[in-house]
């Protein structure tokens, strides 16, 4: 199975609006509740791909216990998460039924003790051992230290067991120097990591900090990858419009696959780019539209950079 | 005892933001988490003044426990809530941290089933007996027939007890039918009623319709009432800057309060008006700051209105 880590699982809560007006009461006519968080969008990616998962991370209070109802209902995810005494986060999406246009806001996410950390340690050595990849991704709740993605990336290459991380800022630095086997910044991330904001040398520069392939995501232009065996850009056939959240956590679910099916490079980032794109085309993030899928993976521009 | 209904009761949190920026991704730096809906705000209120109090209305769901666990924190409120399978909604409140303005995001409530209704009507009946007053306050959330009110307020009239209408709307218009010893609408939910944007003719025309007191609030400029025994403008000394959110509430609160301690109305409308005062002085709804509310009580104008 391939296991996804997501030590800041999430509540993403949408509400939808006539249209929205700072300052001003809204009724919200619709609420929508999924399980959230990149690792677990990512998870059901991968499972609607076909790939056995298990998620793991943190989940805790009744936040926690809706993404664990959420999940058990969502075919394909195995529930590996490790019970905390702080509440999951919520993440609100206000979405403007006329434009859809979103204005989000993401709770800090639960306190985590020393021992629920522990926990969760040796639960996820438990967890490597039946792994074939892993990715770790997003966030890390409070508590947790900020090393953490460092020492699971060893865990992982101690174990044999190929990792991509997708995080940010001091996390994404510590977690790179330990020497992931892929790391997928936006173009953002990349450039708190690099200093530069060009992203061919700043992709370059962030693999000589540790990745072994960086894949840097360039929103709708698709992505820019330097790997060992060479770098490519690979872009969609055509703008989508649409909502690109958890267009990331799809490439990720692309990327991954593709690597426990030993694709070659091409052929991974092709996967990557069409499911990120059938993710803008659909509603929801940690869904995708399989007839945008099918449609963008054969026409995936893939070309060698400079 | 004063019996507080509350059949759309929430919870309400409250998000800090910097600043609100619509389509813009935010970093909630704080999650607040009251037990919420306006029954229970009055409720609060009237414990902070020494009266014995018991909320009912309905509960479900994780936010449902967890306004409970909440209420069982707040002293002096007996919780007579009552079950429902669907799920207490939730309000959010996202509050500006630089300029202090609130945007407000209210969700619709959980679905009731007639047997649930059947249920609350039981729980009521035996509630009234033991109360001294009641108020009814707020929504009606989805399943609850339209006329509610009406029948509540027939029910306490049947039984003795005053009963307090606070709402809107449809809910309004057919529980004045019934004959309440007051209502509490704001300018915008008497020109719903009674079609005039005129406020001293509108809250005379209100009583014509069937309640026997009619207290419209006029916001900053205070109370407007028109009673049996005269027609009174109570007016704070001066503006106060804050949040309004609750005034009403408090105004309830004060006016049920003076009514069951048999105060004439110019001395019901004082109190009413400085805890109004008082809420807007406070940071969170249900809350009144004691100091404003001692400061503001003896110093409310009220006059007769012609």
């Amino acid at each position: 199975m391939i296991l996804t880590v997501t030590l800041n699982s999430a509540l993403d809560v949408t509400y939808r609006v006539p249209r929205l007006r700072p300052h001003a009461s809204h009724r919200v006519s619709a609420v929508g509740e999924r399980p959230g968080g990149k690792g677990i969008n990512v998870a059901r990616v991968l499972a609607a791909l076909g790939h056995p998962v298990t998620a793991t991370g943190f989940a805790g209070g009744p936040a926690g216990s809706l993404v664990r109802e959420l999940l058990a209902a969502s075919p394909g995810v195995v529930d590996a998460l490790v019970p905390c005494a702080g509440t999951t986060r919520r993440t609100v999406a206000v979405v403007d039924k006329a434009s859809g246009d979103t204005t989000q806001f993401n709770e800090p996410g639960p306190l985590i003790s020393a021992e629920e950390w522990a926990a969760f340690l040796a639960r996820y050595a438990d967890l490597l051992a039946g792994a074939r990849a892993v990715a770790l991704c997003g966030s890390l709740p409070p508590g947790v230290p900020v090393g953490a993605y460092a020492v699971l990336v060893r865990a992982a290459r101690a174990a044999g067991v190929p990792v991509l991380l997708d995080t940010s800022g001091e996390a994404l630095r510590r977690g790179v120097a330990a020497r992931p086997e892929m790391i997928k910044p936006n173009a953002a991330e990349l450039a708190e990591l690099t200093g530069s904001r060009d992203p061919l040398p700043a992709t370059r520069d962030a693999r000589r900090r540790g990745a072994h392939a960086v894949v840097t995501s360039l929103g709708p232009d698709g992505l820019l990858a330097a790997t060992a065996q060479g770098t490519w850009r690979a872009a969609p056939p055509r703008a989508l419009s649409g909502n690109p959240t958890g267009a990331g956590d799809s490439a990720v679910a692309g990327l991954l696959s593709g690597l426990v099916e030993g694709l070659d490079w091409p052929d991974r980032l092709a996967r990557a780019v069409a499911l990120s794109a059938a993710t803008v085309a659909a509603p929801a993030a940690g869904e995708f539209d399989p007839r945008t899928y099918e449609e963008v993976r054969g026409s995936v521009k893939v070309t060698a950079a400079q």
